[in-house]
């Protein structure tokens, strides 16, 4: 899986905390409903969440969506179709630059490596994950038994079912879930408008608001090659929602770090947040210099700019946001709630150590955490990426299923060779420079002497091994992917790529960091995240909801502004702002406006809301999820959050948290009016 | 002098400073030349000078404007008009809410009392001054010895040259100057649009931007009865100044604190501003309470209350910029400037002990603060205010001049009446809650064994001592405020009005708080911060300018949008901006539309630009200066700073502190389209 949820750290630890305010991130298992009820006279129905969870739908490159119509019609962001829309591109066809609409099914383009996932259901395991942990057992033979636990019930329920299989870790491993998924994986671009249109402001306005932005797109969902047929799907209500009125999201937040102890949060304010800035910068500068090549240079890098832009804004966001304040506040909810342990002998005994075990694991996190960004060999030449996959794969295949490194037991191998298979275009001289770029920043990082450094270069310079492993490589021919992964370990051993060569020599320092990042770090981090997740169930119960897994979430709120910058933003902005945007730049990019927007602003009514904020506790990886009325109805799609919603890693704030969304209204307003798409709007509104 | 620079508190100590980036409030004997040649190729002539300090106008009751018509036409923003407009205003004409226009000069109404200013000449007169303190004075003998000059000086000049002479203290009494101007008392309103179209967006958008304010007003000056022929006015130039250009702006900032000392700045934090932010908080409840009392009261208060909550949002900003970044750089400032001065023996000796020496007035300062805001009767009733005037005025008249108090020297005096028989109205019922609500927060805050408390109350009620003091009182009365004034000692001693008795009651409060005040206060700051000003001198030049004084300055920058809550704001808005914000808020107040702009919306080219931001070095006092040109044409009118500005009082920062202007073609498009003023639109643009 090559899950692209852009700007959240990998998740390490979390636990269930007390709840206020409208928070939260609901498993479908545990939604809020007394919250509801108390607050909102609401209640949801099993019927309603049902239907609600089936219409819900997972964009495993990293985003979320929806069902919208009984034809397998699916909407979510341009941002999160953004990817499919570049590989489907051409320096001939630019959909990106240009959009792409159909005039009927016949033009709809299958996207090259896309899949969907529909929750349709959930049990916990929990007893049989952790009961897999025998008295005696080392922290890293406990990690081993439950993650061969865990892929022994994912391959036993996909046998079973047929159906993607997920073992779900909630509340840090306090609970063990087996998520069940239907996938389609024949979908197919339908609409999108152009990226200047969707992403109007660019960086700049990129999580804020007052927004102006038609983030949204559509795909269809086939099966047998015809429209998949959808029985729970969301009626399209291009009226939106009201100011205050109460509104719901289903979606896949990517991951939360709410409930990380006070160490964790000092480590990712001092070593994770700058290292991690500080690549992407310097990566930021490759891929600009690289557009700057000519304008199809600048066409194969739009995705990755546009992506890294927005990491590097949300890092700086949430580095900004730990600040004393935070810390003041995290530090005082921890001393809490170790003194409640501190008080019952057992707790004490049992869980006591637990936040002393974390902080010890963080701090050799800390000191792993350098190498770890050039060892496990992440460059970002998703080439490169596939030729460690490719020897990866080969020597795991042989072990037994429940020894094998994640994303190689049998249960993923389908999806792994999904991607390894992608017929997505691939441009070597991109390729290559992504590939010089990160070797050059292993040797300034790591510096010359490094094993893996010396391993790698072999005395050569950074931008002579890249040319030679690209340029020699014929990893750019799917057919000859599908031979090495069809060839195992024999086809890969005996290969002369130069880029599986290359991927040869840093396989064993790929294992020899995983190995020490397990030992050191991970097998710590779960037995004390297990223990604390288990104190907050014995202290508040299970009043809370998970920190986010990249897995269906509910949460609510009302359509709200917020106080801004000395004065109020309103809770939607119309078509007149955008217009005003553009005219106070003067037109000028990232504030210019697409020639159909600017021709048919007469035929607009200016009037119409385009984008709106709410008190929904969202997160990277909601792009594309719905909003949703009390009656189960399409009222917008997520598409951000607010500058002072950034810091929602940590926490969340109902006073100026706002995710930010495309209005109903809108959609339906330039689907008729600037991309004479009549017919698709007729389809939304169940016409 | 009934100045209203309404969020400004009392100018204690100043001092130049070296001068980086586009700040400074230069006075025009001492303009920025060299900077504006370095960095804009610009050479402001002699006669540019003149001829920009000429259209300069000053507005008495608190703010600026600018000549632009040959005919006396004044431009100034509505909300410095604002007084003049509702003291034009009756229960049944209600210019405030329906906006002014005429037909013809006949028309144009008279202002109550509204005296505007032309600084004519600038003459230094710190010998003159400086040197009346002689060797062996004390602190307070010394600040006698300059006032007793500075009254001798004034009067000197306007008998000569029958002009305002007024001296001005700069640099912290490092310089004292001689300014004259000419007067012109006989001003009337000419246009004015609706205030909700001027003050758009109310309180929340005060002091922010993006904005959509129609912030103007004209009026006209008369001379014997007929408009003012002036020769030297702003051409007005309808296309405004584009984005990156450089302007200028003339006018009256009220005051600044740039160079308090450390313990200063921790005084404003610690004692004034949460003592004035309680303090006008209390008095907009008892305000607002008033409003709810019906229309008619509501209309009676509309200019206060937008007075005070202007006044808290703006102390707001300043207590919210008091923070540590700001207390470090000041404290680093301080600590190079002592450095430097403890290097120089002489300096040593005769500068060095200034700082203790402010400190130790500063404490003194917070011990009275209290005090202060009662004994010195400053009740937010103007009847009450006149009431003590006029009590005061018997007893300085007999006074040799040299010896009487600020505000009644014999050069003063013309003003003093100007106010004092001003026939603006007055609403007994108003009065009567404004001094019922001053009374009772003496009560509450000096507690009732206070002796200015016991003495004002004699036991009784603050609302009963309020009726019967408003009710009984004839003060209401022109003529019969002329018959004291032309009584003098006799009649207000004989007098049996009770705001009269009144106010007698409480004169020898007032006296004795003036003086502990001056000796423990003012005496000290004033020779420490000669002496600190005559460091700055010494060690810096004269290459700095003097804190505001609400006297004539020129600044500079260019239009220029700025980094905004993650995001830039532009340089300017346009009118689709204002639509767009009516609608985000549902039309809602305050951000509703007047009937006018919501109907002629079809007929304004909404890509008009509307407001703009500048990096212009301005402050409360400002408000109305003309925005100036190289050609020295008017391109816009100042009226707001951002939020980012408010921490301007004590430090400028050109990355964020921005003025705000109404743009001219804004002017131009309004008048013609929206208010059927095209007459006046053309004598604007000398047509």
């Amino acid at each position: 899986m090559n899950t692209r949820i852009r700007f959240f750290a990998i998740l390490l630890v979390a636990a269930g905390i007390p709840v206020l305010a409208e928070e939260g991130m609901w498993t479908f298992d545990n939604p809020p409903v007394k919250q509801l009820q108390d607050k909102y006279k609401f209640t949801p129905t099993p019927q309603w969440l049902d239907h609600v969870r089936l219409s819900s739908v997972r964009f495993n490159d990293g985003g979320s969506g929806s069902f919208v119509s009984a034809n397998g019609l699916v909407i979510t962001n341009h941002h999160v179709a953004f990817g499919q829309i570049q590989k489907l591109s051409t320096p001939q066809k630019n959909y990106v630059q240009d959009g792409f609409r159909t005039r009927n099914q016949a033009e709809e383009l299958k996207c090259p490596d896309l899949e969907l996932n529909v929750l349709v259901s959930m049990g916990n395991v929990t007893a049989r994950v952790q009961g897999a942990v025998k008295p005696g057992m080392t922290e890293k033979q406990a990690l081993d038994a439950r993650r061969a636990e865990s892929s022994k019930i994912q391959k036993e329920s996909q046998d079973a079912t047929k159906l993607r299989s997920d073992i779900v870790s909630l509340y840090s491993g306090g609970e063990y879930w087996l998520y069940r998924y239907k996938k389609y994986t024949d979908v197919r671009l339908v609409f999108a408008p152009e990226q200047q249109s969707a992403f109007f402001g660019g960086d700049p306005d990129n999580f804020t608001f007052p927004r102006y932005d038609l983030d949204f797109a559509l795909v269809r969902a086939y099966e047998n090659g015809r429209p998949a047929q959808i029985k729970d799907y969301l009626r399209f209500n291009p009226k939106g929602a009201a100011d205050g009125e109460l509104i719901f999201v289903s979606g896949h937040p990517g991951s939360t770090s709410r409930e990380w102890t006070v160490a964790q949060l000092e480590n990712e304010r001092d070593v994770t947040l700058p290292t991690l800035l500080g690549k992407y910068s310097r990566l930021l500068a490759s891929l600009r210099k690289y557009a700057a090549r000519g304008p199809e240079q600048a066409r194969q890098a739009a995705d990755e700019i546009f992506s890294y832009e927005n990491t590097v804004k949300a890092y700086t966001g949430q580095l900004k946001g730990l600040d004393k304040g935070l810390f003041d506040k995290k530090t005082r909810e921890e001393s809490d709630l170790r003194a409640k342990v501190a008080a019952n002998a057992e707790w004490r005994r049992d869980f006591g150590p637990a936040w002393d075990a974390v902080a010890a694991s963080t701090k050799k996190q800390a000191e792993l955490y350098k190498q770890r960004q050039f060892w496990t060999i992440s460059s970002p030449s998703g080439l490169a990426r596939m030729a460690r996959q490719l020897v990866v794969y080969a020597a795991e295949l042989k072990k037994p299923d429940a020894e094998r490194i994640g994303g190689y037991h049998e249960a993923e191998l389908e999806e792994l060779k999904f991607y390894l298979l992608s017929s997505a275009p691939i441009y070597p001289e991109f390729e290559e420079m992504l590939l010089a770029h990160s070797l050059q920043d292993s040797l300034d990082q790591l510096g010359p002497n490094d094993p893996f450094v010396r391993a790698v270069l072999e005395g050569k310079s950074p931008a002579d091994v890249a040319s030679q492993a690209i340029k020699g490589s014929k990893l750019t021919d799917v057919a000859f992917r599908k031979s090495l992964v069809e060839g195992g370990e024999a086809a890969i051993t005996a290969s002369t790529d130069p880029l599986i060569a290359l991927a040869r020599r840093v396989e064993p320092f790929f294992r020899e960091h995983r190995k020490a990042w397990e030992e050191n770090v991970e097998s710590g981090l779960a037995t004390a995240g297990e223990k604390i997740a288990k104190a907050r169930f014995a202290i508040y119960g299970k009043s809370a909801y998970p920190d986010a897994t990249f897995t269906l979430r509910l949460t609510y709120g009302t359509v709200q502004g917020y106080p801004m910058n000395g004065t109020k933003a309103p809770s939607k902005t119309t078509f007149y702002g955008l217009y005003d945007r553009s005219a106070s730049f003067d037109n000028k990019p990232p504030f210019n406006l697409m020639p159909r927007l600017a021709e048919r602003k007469d035929k607009i009514d200016l009037s119409t809301p385009l984008n709106f904020v709410a008190t929904l506790d969202i997160i990277g990886g909601n792009s594309g999820s719905p909003v949703i009325n009390r009656n189960g109805e399409f009222v917008g799609i997520i598409f951000d959050g607010n500058i002072e919603s950034l810091v929602g890693d940590f926490v969340y704030s109902e006073e100026s948290n706002r995710a930010v969304a495309v209005h109903s209204a809108a959609i339906n307003e330039v689907l008729r009016k600037v991309y004479d798409a009549g017919a698709l709007a007729d389809e939304l509104m169940g016409k």
